[in-house]
């Protein structure tokens, strides 16, 4: 079982890193893009027989006290078997 | 549309964000996780009417060649409606 947490900057905060690979997609040639949000990824590897339930809660809440910064950053947690 | 490539450490590299993070959960108290990895995420927003196939053939050129380093990491590229 894995949980999967993806943490991107809220739409009104500038993202200096994501202007920066639209940027560089536009030099390449590549005109089709609109935006680019760049963000962290973290997959967390969860025991054998870890209750589901319970890990979502866990990282629900070590996401929004650790992992990510509320102020700036929205996160997205999901856990799949 | 939209294009979301996940970009992870390979599983023979050091991930020290990864240790941290696992580090950081056990202090917390909560013990289920076998692994952490840390890695990148870039959402990019593609222009209305934009060629899938084209989109995800130049976007996985960037991907290999720009956004991840093909020694120490692997990406994912996926489009959705």
């Amino acid at each position: 079982m894995k949980a999967k947490i993806v943490i991107t900057p809220k739409k009104a905060v500038l993202d200096p890193q994501g202007k920066t690979v639209q940027t560089a997609l536009e030099h390449m040639g590549y005109t089709g893009v609109a935006g680019v949000h760049v963000g962290k990824y973290i997959e967390i590897d969860l025991a054998p027989g870890t209750d589901k339930v319970a890990a979502a809660t866990a990282l629900d809440d070590a996401a929004r006290k650790f992992l990510s910064n509320p102020v700036i950053e929205d996160y997205k947690l999901e856990i799949v078997d």
